[in-house]
């Protein structure tokens, strides 16, 4: 039995954070209904962000009960503060993600708080949570954007990274992302982050988020499975982009994330062609998009194992 | 002081083996004097191909004794053969790369023979080498191609490549290159076999040349990185392509690779964005490429450590 690893579809959120495209919800859905019928078990549906600071998400609610009513899924949820994630809380999601920036000046650019304040928002939505009898059933993940640098402040000090997961371990997280939100990471810096985070973590599991911005997101993939991480957010084609990048490519790609690790001996559940059909159909809804990755282009080798079941 | 890292291009060689628009002997040169400026030291300048097979390289002599003109760098030249190592020699190249299949489909495909018969040639190589009293003067590298599987036969066994490599290494090879020609190599497999390779080479330096058909290009290079390989083929865009993946990409992308190395604390001697700029000059000379590379498109990270002396 090979040991299993996570690849999870944030196509629907972070991939058209920034397309040309409005797609509608049933788009969104049937997008997520696709992927979960080559394999894909866990999504980030949607983002709980103010509906006047990204029109993409007016349709966060109905997005988020969508995605509920497939079978055999998880749909997680971006939420930037307490009110996101009261609003996903009433949507009834299982997983809420909270994300907050290492980097002061990436925090303030992005929710106008000092990281502190974000931390101290973190607290008070594991508090409502609590209060709202929901801790058995809903998980709430932190994830720590610009870990590995930043495009306005430069270097983020590993030491305020780890200081940062400690204090949200602490605080219940139920795991643990750290997101190279502008593509600087490399994989001496992803395993060096990784394994002193682990070590704070107190066993709250890991995750990545990596960027292939410049090129180095799957060597970034292959350096945290070194030290164990085995949970990898991911985007259909490399949807995406960079705000501060353009023509750069964004989130790494669904369909290469998973011939890797499925190279290295993991077990995704994921059928790579059976996904590769999706991307086409989904690329039919954004025109205008590059669509970027390597293994739809070139196609499986030869020599790839296929699934047994697929 | 950082530990150096070896970067070869081999643009003039492999990046414009299948592209449309044949180079004049005087645009290569320019190409390869452009990159010296920008820290590149080592060339693949030209291939030693019967001239019938690959109209592109007709002026390898031309192009091979241009080369050795250019003060500062170390060109060498691809050969299929002993005929090929001959006009080599006569072109007083400092370096030769000679280059069989561990696929014997692959080899008999190339060079019609089978792999046995092009380890003879490389002896052959070698012994005329050393009769022309060149022995102190020309090293002769030998490249194991489809190291990592075949689009062809399928599987490679590893136990052949590293029987092959053992074979070379005795018989005089100067350095052993694993080629993982059409893109199917991926961490594990790289680590494993550059290891095993190791152990039986003698001391014989390693190298590797990956492409980045399927994506996995630097992944693969971070890996050998991993077990002591220090030397990489890379193509300017990643020119190369791949005659049996239409629109895929081919070799590493130069920008991209040194990119890799650098921020892994490597010295390479090269400047990036110099770099950025003859890759804008060279496509100018090839209408209709696709270059490739993530660096050009977002340049480097603020966080990036310029070279001094840049």
């Amino acid at each position: 039995m090979a040991e299993t690893a996570q690849v999870r579809e944030v196509g629907p959120r972070d991939g058209i954070q920034m397309v040309k495209t409005i797609l509608s919800a049933e788009q969104k859905l049937a997008w997520i209904r696709k992927e979960a019928a080559a394999g894909v078990r866990h999504f980030e549906a949607t983002s709980f962000v103010p509906p006047h600071v990204i029109a993409q998400f007016a349709d966060a609610a109905e997005v988020a009960r969508g995605a509920l009513a497939i079978e055999g899924i998880e749909a997680a949820v971006l939420v930037p503060n307490l009110k996101g994630a009261q609003r996903a809380f009433d949507a009834g999601v299982p997983k809420v993600n909270y994300v907050l920036s290492a980097s002061e000046a990436h925090n303030m650019a992005n929710v106008r708080r000092t990281t502190d304040e974000s931390i101290a928002d973190f607290r008070r939505i594991i508090a409502e949570r609590n209060a709202r009898g929901l801790k058995d059933r809903v998980k709430v993940n932190a994830a720590i954007a610009t870990a590995f640098g930043c495009t306005i402040q430069g270097e983020v000090p590993e030491k305020r990274v780890v200081a940062i997961a400690e204090t949200l371990a602490a605080a219940g997280a139920d795991e643990i992302s750290l997101a190279d939100t502008v593509g600087y990471a490399n994989p001496a810096q992803v395993r060096r982050l990784f394994a002193a985070v682990a070590e704070v973590a107190g066993g709250v599991p890991l995750a990545a988020h990596f960027h292939d911005t410049r090129g180095l997101g799957l060597a970034n993939v292959s350096a945290a499975v070194d030290v164990g991480v085995r949970r990898f957010d991911a985007s259909l084609a490399g949807l995406g982009g960079c705000p501060f990048a353009p023509g750069a490519t964004g989130n790494i790609n669904t369909e290469d994330c998973v011939f890797l690790l499925e190279s290295l001996g993991f077990d995704t559940g994921i059928d790579i062609e059976k996904l590769i059909a999706v991307r086409a159909e989904v690329e039919a809804w954004l025109p205008g998009e590059r669509f970027f990755g390597m293994v739809a282009r070139a196609g499986l080798p030869k020599t790839f194992r296929r699934k047994a079941a697929a």
